[in-house]
């Protein structure tokens, strides 16, 4: 059965270890079709990870299943899960990596993956990637039920995304994530701005005039504020690196003044 | 219909952009064969995108749609295109990004994007690759017609690289991409060279003798001057980092002396 | 034929010399499934790269082709070769990169690739990856009999790893390998223990207690010593980066008390 999985992990790729992850997928279901969707999620970062997966995820075909692992707590006891939503699977540990993208889908199912028969074999306590989330997802590509890789479970883990504080004249969030040009991701969501205008925003001593369109409403080299294509409220310089030229790292706090 | 789509791009893998345009894809037309050459382009630097699909287009079957983003101008005056050449097609930025590879194609036709009909809904200002340019390139690799996307265009944006300087006693090029093993590409071409001998070629104050046929054609630790795979002059060093060793970088000038 | 054809190179991206090996591959095979494993070999790292192969081959489906291309010596004398195990195909440079895989392997035999009318075309001294390891490893994949390549080779040559060395009270081996999360790869594998128990473990002015199974055996800091997945004894840090933490580096000794 030709079916999507997707990939995304902490793995980087020069150590093989996605490589046996791939092997073990085709092995199983040799007409899978696995698609790589990142191996640089920085070491042991579920929340980048689960921002990227908030990115793609609904984007394939319905059927998909998406395997995710970035998992500090591999071989302890946080459980290995499978959840199964309207349209699509995801595969990997239990920390909240599928948490943001879950808030978007109508729920199903979620099950605690421990029936041995469908692991690979030898389970090594280090790199469950291998040996129990790429066979599970395999087997669930060629057909095999959700009920079948163990019970159901009925809590998961979330993942907190820092709140945004509200007051009478201003919000404040702050930087989420960096993206690869160095666009400052913020915990502020478009939908949560409804009708209010904003007038402002800052960052450190730096001030954007209200929300455009994209970067090209500004001038070369200027500080542009827009929301982002997954709905995030966003700060980047026209044709540069607002990370690097703002001095901007996770956790500064943003004012978006009313 | 199981058609390639290349992807080049500068989006990096983390943030989940270029999963979306994978998804896209693959949601439009199942068969499609999506292939990854990379999306490690330095951000926004249309030369070096177009230098990499020089290096690797001609070598993939007739019909293979190649999607390339580096698009700093995105949600500007910028044009999103589609080419037809002989052999294959060319879809993304109307920014010069693929001028290198059409010297080489019989040109066919150009295409301006307009069509929404084969748009991905509500289009992000910041995000073609995912709403424009993936889609198409979807719909193209099921067989629609260029013609069924927009208009003709008679005139596209070209890339400049620098210009060889001809002396009487030598050529002056400079280096216009470093590749990852640290080898200086230059902007003088074999062909450029016709029958004359090169004597000596000079960077900074480094001299290397004549072109050689290939790394080992000199001890290692040496630096050697070779014709590289896509038919540009490279300065290299056996078993070494040329860049690193030489503190060489883009638009260093280069002597080659007849 | 629909045949798995993986790659390992030390090319990179964002050059399109990877690129150009796929686009060779299914130029000649169209249904070739090409499984990229990674591109980020250190540039001309034989062992990272032998390493990296250990860790993956075996998880693929029988009759997959393991291409591989660290290729210091391109152009000089060092042979390109086929092998061919009772399992798989192994196609790139005669360099010992190889080797540590063919360790498991029942070896059957090795040719010495030479049969012009498989490369393409005019053969580039400097990327040989595109000229005559993709083209054979895409007719190997079409049921291109190994001996149409070449000659029989009697003798390949073989990665020497550091020895471990032996005492009465200890073991001293060294960190061979450092991978993405920052844990140290050493060259004591389990299966050279055999009934020993190590009772302490030391790199540098660094102690860790016996062997655990794995990171969440220890509190999340502390260093942790384990068997990693590729049966090699690693030492790592508990959600930390023991390389960085312990500035280790490649060739540090390790001391393992009896």
């Amino acid at each position: 059965m030709r079916r999507i999985i997707t990939l995304t992990t902490d793995f980087g790729t020069k150590d093989g270890y996605i490589g046996a992850v791939q092997g073990v997928i085709l092995s199983i279901n040799p007409q899978a079709q696995v698609m790589d969707i990142t191996h640089q999620i920085p070491a042991q970062n579920i929340r980048s990870a689960a921002l990227c997966i908030l990115n793609y995820y609904s984007f394939f075909p319905e059927g998909t299943i998406h395997l995710a692992v970035v998992d500090p707590g591999v071989g302890g006891p946080r459980k290995p899960i499978l959840i199964q939503s309207e349209r699509y699977s995801f595969v990997g540990p239990d920390n909240g990596i599928f948490s943001l993208a879950l808030q978007k889908e109508k729920f199903s199912k979620a099950i605690h993956l421990k029936n041995p028969k469908y692991f690979l074999g030898k389970i090594s306590p280090t790199f469950h990637g291998r040996d129990i989330f790429a066979p599970v997802a395999a087997y669930l590509s060629l057909g095999v039920k959700p009920e079948e890789f163990g019970p159901r479970l009925s809590k998961l883990e979330k993942l907190k995304l820092p709140a945004v504080k509200e007051y009478p004249q201003k919000l404040v969030g702050e930087i989420i994530h960096i993206d690869n040009f160095g666009n400052l991701v913020t915990n502020v969501r478009r939908a949560e701005l409804g009708d209010r205008q904003i007038s402002r925003i800052k960052l450190k001593t730096k001030s954007i005039q209200n929300l455009s369109e994209t970067f090209s409403d500004v001038k070369p080299g200027e500080g542009v504020a827009y929301v982002g294509s997954s709905g995030y409220v966003e700060l980047g310089i026209n044709r540069g690196n607002a990370a690097i030229k703002l001095k901007a790292k996770i956790a500064d706090k943003v004012e978006f003044f009313l």
